[in-house]
């Protein structure tokens, strides 16, 4: 199975492509960056294609977006969302199934651990995709830990039978 | 000169278009309404190809959108931020120029008043229309005030010569 990973944003959205198996293989990765000084729209714009165009190129079977929350920025909070929106959209024009996961559930599936820290989950990216050097830029290592989650919730919802306390994420609801 | 009036939400999002002249006119308005307990992908594809459809019928010459403001409920500000986005991604696929006001300028500019209430702004969106009714239902009447709001400004930005004091609203930035 192919999951696309992102972690959308307005001024940098991740972006991860990993593939199941044996063990997990990182297909592609990297982060998306829009020009600061530029209308929304040919931001939103950007982001719209360039996540389009690597659905087109890898085929996968999933994307796992990351759900956002609130923090001390609302302006950002708004223009993440609507990013967020574009994203999700784009994944539906090309019938890719779309599932949510929270920071909390991605840092439990990947670490084990729901206070773990950034550093402590990019390690275990890392160690799980077997790459040589920890992933860059922080969007992208962010893109392979949802994707990562859904890998590995997918998993276990296949072990208990669909049933029991696990991380698997939610449909788009 | 046409404009297209948006109040974008997840559930309703509504939409006018009216166009400029001697006097304002309506030219259609309603409200693209969204399945419950349907996934969020096909709810914004929906929403998408609504507007997508709008402006493929009518031609505006810009888009008008609201800028939304966060309520008590933050899974509502979530999914509605998420919806302007397609919205204005919507706009932007079809090289129509977005502007975004925010409530307090829209009540500025139809009723002059910041704290007019939604009846005010109604009736006022009703009389400048020369509407037999007041305009239903509330999205909808939401959208004529914000395509009013940029006739409005527009039309004043034009006599101060651009500068001045106006409620003017932003290009998207």
């Amino acid at each position: 199975m192919r999951i696309l990973g992102i972690d959308p944003g307005f001024g940098r959205t991740g972006y991860a492509v990993i593939e199941t198996g044996q063990s997990l293989k990182a297909i592609e990765y990297g982060c998306i960056e829009t020009l600061p000084h530029t209308p929304n729209g040919s931001r939103f714009r950007d982001i719209f294609e360039a996540v389009t165009d690597v659905i087109e190129r890898h085929r996968p079977d999933v994307a796992a977006i990351e759900q956002l929350f609130f923090n001390r920025n609302v302006t950002t909070a708004f223009t993440a969302s609507e990013a967020r929106g574009v994203v999700v959209l784009a994944a539906e024009l090309a019938s890719i199934q779309q599932f949510s996961y929270t920071p909390l559930q991605v840092k439990m599936a990947v670490v084990g651990y729901g206070r773990a820290d950034k550093k402590q989950v990019q390690e275990m990216v890392r160690v799980l995709l077997k790459l040589p050097t920890l992933p860059k830029p922080d969007d992208a290592a962010d893109a392979l830990a949802i994707a990562i989650t859904h890998a590995h919730s997918y998993r276990m919802a296949g072990r208990v039978d669909g049933g029991g306390r696990t991380v698997r994420g939610e449909v788009q609801r």
